[in-house]
């Protein structure tokens, strides 16, 4: 088995959201996706060890912000690669508060999509958050980034967290 | 609400097959994505009136290839607008048996994935179907299809019943 085939699926970079007893948090996720078109109802598979994990399950709203290709890497190392835990993440970021609540980040952003979660389901390492939208809207005709860009262009890393993590060493394995 | 804002989440192009008694079928999707990196799981939405649902719903597995960027528009025709139930659609396609007994398509294929359903979450139209991960390889280098050259470049259509279809005149709604 080659699990190098994994990294031939196709994704976009996103800053996912949500909210808490009045806290915010954000982090990125690539493994977004629209799942039905009537209602339309979109997917989102989160870490169970991140904090926007525990806000989603909460509050279950979440924000997506769709970032534009030259989202400089500062910004996605801000809300990707550390904890809500240790710092608040929205400090001094462009963002406004939708009407699920959930801060949607401007910042970068193409488009925004806001979700109120309607189920779940749970995947081991992740919970899979599926949701009707809300609200939605463009906000710049700029080019989206793809994961692959990310990787390839940006020299971007996949933490250990993300769904779609590999370690080196398994890329090859029977 | 403006729904064209789904249209900026990043997808990829790609054949997602499965058995039943003996037959095969396939369907083009492009809702796929993985959930979780340890074990390796995948997830796809899958339209409850499409036969490779039915053949999924009864066998527990599917494959899916990853379609190259030139994969031309009648093979994609051929899996994505017309129903198994009229033709086999696998009829003179190069594929071979993959060790779940799924046809994995290798005409026009990047990579592959065989994948053995595990939970599956009711979604309305679809179902969202999520496996582990069981063989995986690449088949060619060549660029992958996205679901934006599809329809940017190739000029593609989205079927109705597929996830990710947003009729023309729904495009913006309050």
């Amino acid at each position: 088995m080659n699990l190098k085939a994994l990294h031939k699926i196709n994704y976009g970079v996103y800053v996912v959201t949500s909210r808490n007893d009045g806290r915010f948090n954000g982090q990125i996720a690539n493994t977004l996706f629209q799942v039905t078109s009537e209602p339309p109802r979109v997917a989102v598979s989160i870490n169970h060890s991140n904090l926007t994990w525990e806000f989603i399950k909460s509050s279950r709203v979440f924000a997506v912000s769709v970032l534009c290709e030259d989202t400089p890497m500062t910004f996605i190392g801000r809300f990707g690669f550390r904890s809500g835990r240790e710092a608040n993440k929205l400090e001094g970021i462009d963002y406004r508060i939708g009407t699920t609540g959930a801060p949607i980040v401007l910042e970068n952003a193409v488009a925004f999509l806001e979700v109120k979660v309607t189920k779940e389901i749970d995947v081991g390492t992740h919970t899979i958050f599926v949701g009707e939208l809300v609200d939605a809207d463009i906000i710049s005709e700029k080019t989206c980034l793809t994961y692959e860009h990310y990787h390839q262009i940006k020299g971007g890393k996949t933490p250990k967290a993300a769904a779609t993590y590999i370690a080196e060493t398994k890329g090859e394995q029977k």
